[in-house]
């Protein structure tokens, strides 16, 4: 592993084989995943996990009807999860307090990092992956679907399967934009000409320009992709999902 | 990798040798760390790199005195950055709208998910890692000492270096408990005891439970390590951080 080649080359896969995900996997998957720091060792996170195709076909709506969330063998909802942990407090005769903004997020890093490792060990695996960013704008939806009880919240899904085939590596930012020595240093325009060089000269991200008949490559994201407005309908819809499971802020 | 054990071994590292993490190993880690997936692949993330005494003397007091923060080679600080993204849309002419609670959030996990895939990494090359969960308390304080911009929040910190001595493992829920087939299944009292059976068994948490004069495990997290009222203090006083940041929810 010395090489960090695993890391190298992956890219997100979106089209799985026939090949089963046994149960087993998955569990020897998430015994890996399980090792990841979590706050306190308190492991505030749950994960369903979707194989029958009457949950996928009532899950892909609530995220916008990506096909991979159907065609992927097995779909992972990651969640924060503080009920665990507090009904097992109140069970030992103390007094839990994570119902706030700080259990939210405590619980949902605790989440995402273990979610992540378990990516990492599915592609060590052989195995692809592909987040759904979706979750956190349906997220009341999913809730219901998944009858997650009172203080667990979906915070991101993944679809995994063996890969039918792999798509090229898409452009990254170069890793001096990201990196800032002892203190941030904000970005000259020149700076931000040559971090996003290599994405702007991309031949699908000057395709997608076209396609969409706007001036430059960030139109599309915030015309098209990510709007102002549906960013700020689903940061409403998110807080009062993430309330409506007992988070009060 | 097949066998997963870098996974199944790791644990967190406080302890570190005086070799050098030097500059090219960070940035081969974060190389790494960088063809993690993102939203969109917008790369919604910034890493501070400290290795400076004096700004570690002065991020220690910030994450509570914690000693391996002015122990580590070096400190890292992984922040949700939405400021990069959004500079380089005002210079493209378009109008980016992420200045609200889903743009903190999205965000957030890719800074996450990328800070894990860092650890793993670095595991992965012989480093040793632990995670300072208190970024999110003292956030005003180490977005100022960091100089962070708007639309810049620090979610993690990372502390790294090559592991003068290897801790024993510690506890882990079981996998059982952790994974929910179709739907969330709520825990029986049953089930709470069995999944937290080794946790209550384990000599250094009954130890604690002594140290502490309380009677369960669990009063020592509700009474002294993450007590109701530290979290009511720290969710607004992050929620306030994110806020004067520039993401308004």
């Amino acid at each position: 592993m010395e090489d960090l080649s695993l890391f190298l080359n992956r890219r997100t896969v979106r089209a799985y084989s026939d090949r089963e995900v046994t149960t087993e996997t998955i569990q020897e998957l998430m015994e890996a995943a399980s090792r990841t720091s979590t706050t306190g060792n308190m492991q505030l996170y749950s994960v369903v996990v979707t194989r029958k195709n009457e949950t996928k076909e009532a899950l892909a709506p609530l995220h916008f009807n990506q096909p991979v969330v159907k065609n992927a063998p097995v779909v992972l909802t990651f969640c924060a999860d503080f009920n665990r942990f507090t009904s097992w407090c109140k069970l030992r005769n103390a007094n839990p307090g994570y119902g706030n903004f700080q259990g939210f997020f405590t619980a949902a890093l605790d989440a995402l990092i273990a979610a992540q490792t378990f990516c990492v060990a599915a592609e060590a695996r052989g195995l692809g992956i592909c987040y759904i960013g979706t979750t956190t704008y349906n997220t009341k939806g999913i809730a219901k679907l998944l009858k997650l009880p009172n203080l667990v919240v979906p915070v991101t899904t993944i679809t995994l399967g063996y890969p039918a085939s792999l798509p090229d590596q898409v452009d990254r930012l170069p890793v001096s934009a990201i990196i800032h020595e002892e203190e941030y240093a904000d970005y000259t325009t020149d700076e931000l000409d040559t971090c996003y060089l290599n994405k702007e000269l991309n031949a699908a991200n000057q395709q997608f320009v076209k396609d969409n008949e706007k001036e430059t490559l960030a139109q599309v994201f915030t015309d098209v992709r990510y709007p102002k407005a549906m960013f700020e309908k689903f940061s409403v819809e998110f807080m009062e999902a993430i309330q409506e499971q007992g988070y009060n802020f």
